[in-house]
Order: C-alpha cells, then structure tokens, then sequence
C-alpha cells in the first residue's frame, strides 16, 4: 500500500484507506457503459479527479476508458491501496486468492450472489472469508456498490471525490455521512439530494456485510470531523450490543437518522432475498432505537428531509430551546396548514403578546393579520418577509423557531412579466443579487446570533433558481409547506435528547 | 349577457357562464404588473387567449396592456359577462352599484378587508350583500383569487383557458376540480401540479362564500363531464346540511379529497384571520368525511398525491378489486420499502405461486429473486420491467395492483455516457421514441384491460424528460417510492366504498 498517512486527523483506523485510496484496481470494467455495470462505476471513479492511478485488470482488452488494462493483478506495476470487484460470482474466490498474492489488503466486492441467493452463495460467502483471513484482507460487501467520499484526501484533494456507485450524480459536500445496506438508499438518493439541498459528505454501501459492518463504519464516524449526521439503512443489525453502546456515545453530539425495513412478513421475505438478512421484530427496533435516540422513519422523503434538518442545526449550531413556533406567511391557506401541522406534531403556535403584534401590524397591509401566524397577505416584500419579521420575532423571545412561508422565483415571474412585454428596471432584474447580499447571508447570521431556525418555503419544485439560490446558502427551504413543521418536530425533539444527555 | 347557451351539456346551471365568460371588465389593474396584483391577473386573463372581449376600467389610464381603457363601468360599449374587482375594500360597494346599473349579474371580487378583518369588515359584507340583491347580482368572494378553467368553452375553444389567478403556471387539462377557501391552495399548487402531471381542469378560489359558496359549485361538479375527482380545501363548512347530502351524492361516483384545517387552537385563530371563519371540532369534521366518503388528508403533498391516482382510476375507469400488490424493482432496498409500507397501509404482498416465479425467473439473472417483489437486480431491461412482467403478473391473477420501481431518465444516462467520450449507436439513443410505441401506450392498454394499475416511480425528480414522458401518456409515476403503496391504499380504499354503494 502506497503512504497515506497524511490525509485525515484520525487516520490510524482501518477505513481511512478504503475511503481514500490513492490507486485503485478495478475488475469488470471494459468500455461498454451502457451495458456493464462496472464500466459505469470506472467511469465515475475517474470523474472523481482525484485518485492518481488506475489500474483495469481485463482478459482480453489492452486499454479500457483510456487507461491501460492488465490481464491479471499480478502483473500490475505497484500493490494498488485498493482493488474493486465487479465480477461473476465463481470468480470472485480465485481473483481475491490473486489479490492477496500481490499483497493488496483492502477489497470492495459489488458482485452479488452470496448468502442472499441460498445454499450456494453461502458456500462462496466461506470460501471468500477463508481468502481474506489467509491473506489479512478486509473487505466491504458482497453485493454492495461501494463507496461515496466527498471529502476524499481532504484538505489535499479539495475538489475531488470518489464514487463507486454506478449512478452518477453527486450532492454537494456536506456533514451527512449515511451506511446503508442497500446501494439504491446509499446512490440512488443522489439526484434529490443534489436539488434539494441534502448535503451527502460520504455513504456507504455495506451488502452483506461479511467483513466489514456498520458497526465498523459508525465506529469511524464518530470520530470523523466530516461527519456531522449519520444516516442508517438497516435491514438487519449483525452485532446488536457493540451497536447499541457505540450509537448511545454517538447520538449525544452527533444525530442518527434510521430506517428499518424488517418487521412484516413480506418485508422480512424481501429482505432475506436482498441481502440475505434475517428482519427481527419492529417492536425490538422500536425499542433499540428509543434507548439509543434513534431518529426513525420507514420513508425515504423524511429520511432526506430529517437528514438536512440536522446537517444544518449542527453545522452552525442551531439547536433549539422550546417548542414554540412562529409563522409568517404571505398566504392564509398555507398558513393555516402549517399552523395546524405544527400543532399536531406537538409544537405550539403561540400568539403574539401586544406589544409583538403593534410593532409587527405597522409594517403590514390593514388586510393582513399580526397575530401568529403573520399572515401579509399579497405583498411581496421580501425583506420584511425573509429578514425583517424573523428578525423581530427572534429579538421578541416569544418563539423558538421559524417558518416562512413565500419564496417565490422572482426570476421566473420577472421573465414571465417580460414576455409580457412590459420593460423592467435593471435594479428589480437584479434582485436575485440583492437578496444574497442583504437578506440571505444576514438571515444565517441571525439564526446563529439568537439559535433560532428559519425554515422557508414556497410553491416551486426546487429546480427553480431562487430556491437554489437560497441552497447555495445552505439555507433550509422545502417546497410546500408540509416538511417544515414536520422537521421542526425533529429538530425539537432531537434538541431536548442532546441537553438531556449533555 | 351575451349569449353562451352552447358552451356545455348542462349549461342551465348559474356557475357555467362564471366560468365561460365571453367578456370581462377588470377594474384593479394597469401596467405594472410587478406590484399590482390585478395587473398580473390581468395578464393571465389575457394569456389563457380565449376571452373574446377584455375592458379594463381605471380612472386615470387610456391603455391598459394594450386594451382601451374605460374611466368608468357604465361607459362600456356593451355589458360583460362578468366583472372582476380587485380594488381596495372601500370603493368595492360603489363599483358594484355601477355594475348593477350597467346589468352585469355575475362578479368575481378578490378585494380582502372584509369579515375577516373583523368589525368594519362585517359591515361592509352587509353593503355589498345588499347591493347584489338589490341588482339581482351573484358574486364569488370577497376575498379570493377568483377561477381557472382549462375547459373554457369547451371544445369551441380547444386551446384556450380562463385563469383570474395571479400566479401564471398552469398544469395540463384535465378531470380534477378544486374548490378551496384559500387561493394558495387552488392556484399556487400549479407550478408543482404541471410538473408532476396533476392534470386539473377547474379550480376555484371562493374566499368568504358570501354569495356563492362550496356547495353551489359542488352542485355544478357533480353534472359537469368533465369533473371526474374534486378535491376541496375547507375551513368551514357553511350549509352543512346541503354540504352532507350533496356530498353522498356525488363521491360514489366521483372521489373527493379533502383538507380541513381548522380543529387546533392556533389554526381555528389562523382561519378565522384568514377567511373569517369559525373552525369547527376535528372530530365532527371526521365524523362529517367518514360518513360522507370523503378521503381526507392534513398535507398538500398528499392532497395533490390522491387527487392524481383517482383522477387516472376515473379516467381509465381502472378500479381495483383487492389488496394483493405486486412489487417489481431493480432494487432490494427500494422494494423493501416498498413492501413494508405496503403492509404497513393494510395492503399484502403476497408471495407468488410456485408456476408464476419459475416463469418469472427464466427471464431474470440467478442472483435476482422472483418471490413478490420480484428484484431482477441490476437489469435496465425496460421491457421486461414496465410491461412483461406487469403484463404476467396481471394474467396471473395473484395481485390486484403493481408498482414498479425502476424508471430511470435514460436520456440523462446517455447524454453523461456520451460525454464520458463514448459513441452510442441510434437505436440506443432513440430508445425514448421506442419506449413510447412499444412500453408506455401498450401498458396503459393492459391496466384498462385487466383493471389493474401500475404505478412507476423512480429515483428522479419529476422534472427529468423520462418521468415527463410518462406524465405525457398519462401513466401514474411518482419520485421516490414512498407515494405509490400509500396512494394504492387510497385507491384501495375508495374502489371499495364505490362497489358498496354502487
């Protein structure tokens, strides 16, 4: 193995090398990216940019996506940090046996047809674990798709990453670091997560777990400065006890998200067929995740959503007090939707005192209503809106949080007014430039100052530039009005677990 | 009036010429269409390109968005079919006096200060009250956003459509109508619902009901051909008693969705500064839905979710007979999920029988499983995934309905292949255009024949051109596979409540 012993404050655990391999092997690519798999998962290793040498091993072809190709790992010119696996599954002994010979330590193995298949696969799953026991070799899989690192020989390799997954699209790098023991959950979340904001540090995907477990990378997260929440997949948890305890040290400074997806009858059947695993009973997991502080969830929406909620509270430290939330709104409807919402979820739309409300009415139309929610009718005052009422309420006290109900893509109403044919000022053109300098970057700010969130939200799909735009600030806007009482109920929750375990 | 008696099969119901005027008259409008609401709902007046006559009223302009402008009502060339006032509150009442004198009966009056601003607002409700009866004029409002109709003059006017919102999105022709107390709700949920292929023909914006209210246009709905599924916002009920019968009437044959936000402390205040009104007790509303067979939800998200699984059931007339769903996935994680929650929603998953998975598993590789879900593993074989197997397991008889999980935007993986440096064959890149002949129509064929839906959904946002393929043949598709088990359960649900009062 090549010396990487400069990449990561706490390097000396055993996954630093997996997830920051500086030359890698890779079996079962060729140059047919449509068809194959482990072509696609080549290609985005090397989008990545950052791993210095890639070594394809192939029967037959002398070059494959423009890097030379070897007929065996014997052959290779240096012991590569790690050697990745997309094979048939009754060749997989006799090219680890190979790996092994040529002293590479560290294997991922996507390939598929292991215990998850039956008798036969067992038989494969100990044969291979005899492999790896013979030659010192850890591994990560079968039937897994490898890794995600965003933050990949950090600070070295600032805007590289490494992805083994076939799917291609990446989030932007963020505190969320997620295992799962499926690759869609770990991959596939990929394309939402880009767009809404959902920013993905590194993930894992596990398979069968044969040598490498969660438990293994949970112990690696909880030191990791990268990771700030963790997001689990779990059909099965295969050492319950070092999982309890390990979670109950991590779950005080840093949240877990979970879905377990055992606990009826077909789920179980399913999952047997997937991973192999064995689905125990919900209400144990009910339990286990209550005593751990376990934030659960069967859906993949709230998964995103609870994860994003939290990779913001602890990335600039907005946890929050009480259960008291203020609503501004430029809409009664959603207004009142949220508000009910809010209360359902157990939090408290109190009304504001006098004094709140007279400051609060000078500023809005005669039509609209200062009481809570601060209902502004049709008045597209931004400011006031995003900045100037979160503002008096924060300095009031009178609430704990925020939701702000009204972003619209001022963007695409404007190119809508112009095909309108009416002329606009350069000055409201550029209010998508304003807003950043005046409204989002103080907004953060002041959500830091009093510890208060601002979620917004608005009726566009996230696509749309001003909600990216918010993104870019890494600001929590949701489309609709249905996740943020929601995430708010979360982050309420998961405040009052880590004072009370502080 | 001018006459417009040949507009639909039930045109002797009052609401049909609200929603087909021949000609309006807008007072509240001028040329700035960035800061003056009724300017931009002017706009889309003018953009739904149907309406043959616009005059706008205003006592200052000669020219408003390029239609002459008149000073007054009563120097109108002829009496418009409808008016629509967007003034402020205090001028409303004498502006209806001149449009009684003119002889125009139908108003549509978006002006706010009314009942919900409290004392004065009651006051002026009674004016305008009194002022309609005198001129025997019918009016929607105060308080609202007034209407849209993709089905304006229908079929006379094939492209065109009426919309007096202000937001300017609008989704594609369909059968679901909206009657909501909250503009937000009927017009702001567009921009979402023409993404995700939520194709609603009318909405309706009715503010504080003072003249006409819910049940006047339910009356109108249950008749209307092209109505198939109604989806309400309430925050009040005002004749309860006609609402209830009207109600049981229509949702045998015809599903309506609901959302009732008033029932907690802090939403019946949020309501009552909205419209006005008096929320009500949860349980009574329950109570009112369940007997009813209203299909309620407290979240928008779901609201839009229902609306657009009944309105293809309706369309199609694909209702099913029972809970059996089959679940085919290239992905074990996803159909895990998908399994349990199924349960989880009172649905089964039903193991295959032994004939059907060894059909099944010859076309499947040996790593996959057959069982229910059926999880062929990393295969994009779309043929087989989106119709042969649907198409097999809907002749076998075991499920009732299908979601399948795999739906990838095949034009995104090539375009990033292609750009990896790879040559792609046409046919290859022409596999959208096949997708449509030989997959998309001919399943939607199979679901009409067997009565049995499939529901596809995955890993992209709606946005990506694959998933608007799909949304363009009408087929059921969701983000994610957290909505598909939920809205079978729905629709589960209502094709039995149909079958028990058929």
């Amino acid at each position: 193995m090549t010396e990487n012993n400069k990449i990561e404050p706490f390097n000396d655990h055993f996954l630093n090398s997996f997830l920051n391999p500086r030359s890698i092997t890779v079996f079962g690519a060729n140059n047919n990216l449509l068809t194959t798999m482990g072509s696609m998962q080549l290609r985005n290793i090397i989008a990545g940019g950052g791993v210095d040498d890639i070594y394809p091993v192939h029967p037959r072809l002398d070059k494959i996506q423009g890097f030379k190709a070897y007929k065996s790992v014997l052959e290779l010119p240096v012991t590569p940090d790690l050697a990745f696996l997309i094979l048939p599954t009754r060749v997989v002994p006799q090219v680890m046996e190979e790996c092994g010979e040529k002293g590479i330590k560290n294997l991922l193995i996507t390939s598929g047809g292991f215990r998850e298949i039956g008798k036969d696969g067992v038989q494969f799953s100990q044969e291979i674990d005899k492999i790896a026991k013979k030659y010192k070799i850890r591994f990560i899989g079968p039937n897994c798709l490898g890794l995600y690192n965003a933050w990949y020989r950090y600070p070295e390799k600032e805007d590289a990453y490494i992805n083994t997954f076939w799917p291609y699209a990446v989030p932007k790098k963020g505190n969320i670091s997620i295992i799962s023991q499926s690759g869609t959950i770990a991959a596939q979340t990929f394309w939402h997560a880009k767009e809404m904001g959902v920013n993905i540090g590194k993930s894992l995907s596990v398979g069968n777990e044969r040598n490498i477990d969660m438990v293994d990378f949970l112990e690696y997260f909880k030191n990791d400065p990268h990771t700030g929440v963790i997001g689990l997949y779990i059909e099965e948890i295969k050492r319950g006890k070092e999982f309890i305890q390990l979670v109950k040290e991590i779950t005080p400074k840093k949240p877990i998200v979970a879905i377990y997806t055992g606990g009826t009858k077909a789920a179980n059947r399913s999952i047997k067929s997937h991973t192999g695993s064995l689905g125990g009973d919900q209400k144990i997991y009910d339990a286990v995740f209550k005593e751990a502080g376990i934030i659960s969830t069967n859906y993949i929406t709230d998964f995103l959503y609870y994860l994003r909620t939290l990779s913001f509270a602890q990335k600039y430290n907005i946890f929050i007090k009480g259960n008291r939330v203020g609503i501004i709104t430029d809409s009664g409807g959603s207004g009142s939707m949220m508000t009910k919402s809010s209360e359902l979820y157990g939090l408290e739309v109190p009304e504001f005192s006098k004094q709140l409300k007279d400051d609060l009415s000078e500023l809005i139309p005669f039509t609209a209503s200062a009481k809570n929610p601060i209902d502004v009718t049709f008045d597209a005052n931004f400011l006031n809106i995003f900045y100037k009422f979160p503002k008096m309420l924060m300095k009031s006290g009178e609430v704990d949080s925020i939701i702000v109900w009204g972003v619209f893509d001022f963007d695409d109403v404007i190119e809508t007014i112009e095909q309108s044919g009416m002329k606009i000022d350069e000055n409201i053109k550029n209010m998508g430039t304003m807003l950043d300098r005046t409204i989002l970057r103080p907004v953060r700010s002041l959500m830091k100052k009093y510890s208060i969130p601002v979620y917004f939200s608005g009726p566009f799909p996230y696509r749309f530039p001003w909600f990216q735009k918010f993104i870019s600030y890494d600001l929590p806007i949701f489309d609709f009005w249905d996740a943020p009482p929601k995430c708010l109920k979360i982050l309420y929750e998961y405040s009052q677990y880590r004072r009370d375990h502080s």
